[in-house]
């Protein structure tokens, strides 16, 4: 079976960083598939880091060795994890960012064998020194166990995700999470809430009242038309057809969206 | 042989939509190589995806299956197809986007086989749960014939391709239709019209009137001159050595270039 | 044993053109693995590509072919070099790219091997028609003898590498020479000069007089706070701590760096 190895950084593309990540890693274990989810995470934004993995692992073959590094207490005493869940293996600084993925059933070590680091690791770039060497070593077999000791997984450090609320008349309440390059207004409201995929269509909310019409996709709606519609990450997304929502509604990350039942 | 994949969409590389594409492919045929030939397109335009994936496909081993996802259309009844041509395999939506590619002698069909799509396809991202997997299963070996009904090559989608024209004194008469990060202005008049490698050489004019000279390469030109030259795409390309053209003509796609003979 | 292909150049993500490179070398040499180290570089910024390869390179695996292709002579009389160095391959421009990186005991030939371009090389993308092709042959076992004649390594053209000057009471004075995506002015200081990792710590002064205290790793320093670091190029790197050094500090690349001992 191909190991396959994915990647999820705020090191940008400018620069050597993610390159000499694979270049490690196929020095470890040259049968390696390396795969770059993505290596534009806003700089340090680790609740960002993990929503986009949260995204991306269910799509990855079993047994993918996911690796985030966001890691602004690189250096510091902060711990580094490694997970089993799902099938999959989880690789990220210990501050949060694997806290929305991990469950309770999460098998979770604290990596700590230094003879699995690239052997001069230094204080200020562990994605190369021990994040690469260490997911090459998983993909080639190296068991968990063998990492350092196990967590209790309600032990590791957790980040707040900000979840929508139902108020009293069923309402749920949340946020815009992330905006995408279509401008597209991504929000935390679960997509099976309601009005999903031909449930009970209700109706969004978003800038002060504005009114967003769920359909199933965007072609359902007409040119310039504010819509809803169940997004691929498992989430209520407010679109403009054939335009920005970003721009229609003059909102950002932060804004307040109200999905009303009907 | 090892299957090799082409992506080209306008995903962009911030979020986990391209990765996740990788993902899909690597659990269906996990022998594929897959590459990015760009995630860049300008959202939603259709016809630049078109003109960049008609200036890479030729450069990739036989049997490559390019899959390029600029869709606009995504969850509507608009069709994807699947296409072989020239010994390579395309698919994309029935949108234009192949139009400027398949010629009258390419096999085209429309993809409706739902069993070759993710198990929940949604309604807006066709990427994943539908271009991602049927590119797979092209690649390990699916027949094309397995995906759906054949369609006559006349009866997809065209989108126009605007062409250079000439006038009566031999002047070819076209446009900029790219602008590359170096400031070069990419035109549609094609590179064999006259002048080319060794050619008798003309003018090419710009910008109300500017002279380009033509040259055979960058080097023949002094720095700060205008110049043209038979670019890499096989078009007329409007450059300044060392310097930006876009900048120093002042212009951007659209803008009338015009080829004239000696 | 996989042969490993990294690609070092200015063309950007924006385009067909890194991605046409895979191609090409895929269609040669289908089992080696391409690396994309960075299509970043400033534009026709030979020695910033010189500087990225450099701090890239080590972390290869041993027999990788290095190629980078910043290139404003392309098309002119420059040469093309490939290089046997450091048990590792370097392919690119004779325009000083890897003057920094050769050493005396490089053994350097000059392509010159036409049957090893693509039969319809142009003038105005060797990326495409000369590096990509002949790097697959070298990673598919073509000797370097094979490709042309034999270069003196000091007869290669050189690029002064701006390095930094002791002064007569033992200050290093040095320069800022890339900015990274967080803010962090890299400089031109070696780390090993003085007061790295637990040696004798000195001070560095940055922006006309301001001071960046030295500290082991970012978690030191206090958020906000000016730090200087052994960075992971082996150069001083002056950072904020949780913030950005570029804004706090208001210089740019160029700017003076003084490493002062204690």
């Amino acid at each position: 079976m191909t190991p396959v190895i994915t990647l999820t950084t705020d090191f940008g593309s400018t620069g050597e960083y993610a390159g000499v990540m694979h270049g490690v890693i196929l020095g470890i274990c040259p049968d390696a598939r390396v795969v770059d989810i993505t290596h534009h995470a806003p700089a340090q934004d680790i609740a960002w880091a993990g929503r986009t993995l949260a995204a991306a692992w269910p799509y990855f073959p079993m047994g993918t060795v996911h690796t985030a590094v966001v890691d602004p207490g690189v250096g510091s005493g902060r711990g580094v994890l490694a997970a089993a869940h799902g099938g999959h293996v989880f690789l990220a600084p210990d501050n949060g960012l694997l806290s929305g993925i991990l469950t309770e059933e999460a098998r979770v070590f604290r990596v700590e064998e230094t003879r699995f680091f690239l052997s001069k690791a230094g204080g200020t770039f562990h994605g190369r020194d021990i994040f690469a060497p260490v997911a090459a070593h998983i993909a080639g077999g190296v068991a968990l166990e063998a990492l350092g000791p196990a967590v209790e997984p309600d032990k590791i450090v957790r980040l707040e995700w900000r979840q929508a609320r139902a108020e009293a008349d069923g309402t749920l309440v949340g946020e815009v999470t992330d905006v995408d390059r279509f401008g597209n207004l991504v929000t935390n409201i679960p997509a099976e809430a309601s009005g999903a995929r031909g449930g009970k269509a209700g109706r969004v909310r978003i800038g002060g009242g504005r009114s967003a019409r769920i359909v199933g996709c965007y072609a359902e709606g007409k040119p310039g038309e504010l819509v809803a519609v169940a997004g691929s990450r498992g989430f209520w997304e407010v679109s403009v057809v054939c335009g920005s929502a970003r721009e229609a509604v003059g909102v950002e990350a932060g804004a307040e969206v109200r999905l009303e039942a009907e």
